[in-house]
């Protein structure tokens, strides 16, 4: 299984998950909305989140059949939609995502939250197929998927977002407000994988403590990218939360803390990997590096 | 099983709704995003889609258990979301539901706009708990909730109200707008009912004919109250669809055949619930007659 490189495996599952939602969203909803959902969705970001579904189907031998590829469409939905929302003018009022036009700019205000609103029942439409999904992974990955998004997690990890503005957190709170806003998700990804195989409640566990590890990690890269990129490089504007007061990873911590303590969350993402005495965990590591890695 | 008259019944589903409804929408969400939730479905409303949902369960021998009364919530969730955003500064701006400041107006838009994303999510979440309801039938309402609400069913619906303001719209579309825009999830609350139970085929698609029938007349007298009542007892905004421009059926067909239209309507659904052969749709006529009946 470990045949092709990461990088041509990275690609390989990239242009699956492509093909997929292209065909899952809906160019023919009515009244421009589905090119507005698909220009949300479509042909960017890093997908972080699919692979990590895939990667953690693989490593429990879940990555046959559909599931694991609706999984990944699901959660990256949810993603989007979440970009979306937090885009807007009452959020965080952001006119540059992934080097294009916010979809609020390009299609307005009341179409972005009607699109955002659409992809997260998408994203459970897609988890809930007539046939090529056995019902009972159907209920499972609902479950985890709504719990992942909602109050308990990325939503109720914005609402404290929001309240943090000018705020000074320390270190244990902003733990907590990244760890729904950012970790549930990524979280989710990993147990969502895990669900299309065979994991034994420890590798279960252990996988779950990999997403929690891995999801803090991926937040305080992202603070740190925050500061030390230009906004070409990172695709949206570069500095904002800094600009618009949040508390950041760096700015409780400061930029040298910060990245050591990514990289003492990719020990842990990779201490639960071993853990989990599942056979093979290459995928997963891989990607405990990418996210550490990304040119910090 | 209809030993008690209509009122007591709607009652009795009422008072179970709400303290089913206040014990799963969460106070303890961080941020006051549960304060923003609780307030945005609980006490108010006329709660149709619930009764709907339980009346079609008892139709089919499904309201044992906990699946019927939590699909219930669950719709209500989503029409509940679905008024906080619809609400908001970029769609309609409206001030007053349900006799109350809309949630953005008492919290502010961002928090409005996490409340709405999180009663999404929380509709799914309270379709699948861990013990309870079967798995397949989790599945099963996940997915007619997800189609209900999304780009096919209620978000579409929006996206065509949106773009239809100040267009003449001929019956058929405006039929098409409202088939999605309100009539997918009341027609999805009849059908998640019914799955709570045992529906022949036949009766399935009966009662599918009957959720149409009632989707639509819902919204031709919503349209007739909307000219002809005073906003004290809407409890929301008299006259907006007319000020805002909207097509409406009383726009397009005038008043006395809008009246015409709804009193059709009413004859198709209870038509229809004949033809499903159950043996006791009391509760469903009776909504029938409450559809239309109510104050026009």
């Amino acid at each position: 299984m470990i045949a092709v490189d990461f990088e041509s495996w990275c690609r390989a599952q990239l242009d699956t998950v492509e093909s997929a939602l292209s065909a899952w969203v809906p160019l023919q909803a009515p009244a421009g909305l589905g090119q507005a959902m698909r220009y949300g969705v479509l042909d960017g970001g890093k997908r972080l989140r699919p692979l990590l579904v895939l990667a953690a189907a693989e490593a429990v031998n879940g990555s046959d059949g559909e599931a694991a590829l609706r999984a990944a469409c699901a959660v990256e939905l949810i993603h989007a939609y979440s970009l979306i929302h937090d885009d807007m003018p009452c959020m965080d009022n952001d006119v540059l995502r992934r080097g294009k036009p916010t979809v609020h700019v390009q299609f307005g205000e009341a179409q972005a939250m009607l699109a955002g609103d659409a992809m997260q029942a998408l994203a459970f439409e897609v988890l809930t197929p007539e046939q090529g999904v056995p019902a009972v992974l159907q209920a499972r990955l609902c479950a985890l998927l709504a719990r992942s998004a909602g109050h308990a997690g990325m939503a109720g990890g914005q609402a404290i977002d929001l309240a943090s503005i000018g705020v000074t957190l320390d270190e244990q709170s902003l733990r907590d407000m990244h760890h729904r806003k950012t970790g549930a998700l990524l979280q989710g990804s990993v147990l969502m994988g895990a669900a299309c195989g065979q994991a034994s409640p420890a590798a279960w566990l252990a996988l779950a403590d990999y997403g929690d590890a891995i999801g803090l990690a991926f937040q305080v890269v992202d603070d740190i990218l925050d500061v030390t990129q230009a906004s070409e490089t990172l695709g949206k504007t570069a500095g904002k939360d800094q600009h618009a007061n949040k508390p950041t990873y760096v700015s409780v911590l400061g930029l040298d803390a910060a990245r050591q303590h990514a990289r003492e969350l990719r020990e842990k993402a990779l201490a639960a990997l071993s853990r989990s005495h599942l056979p093979d965990v290459q995928r997963l590591t891989d990607l405990a590096n990418k996210v550490v890695d990304r040119d910090c």
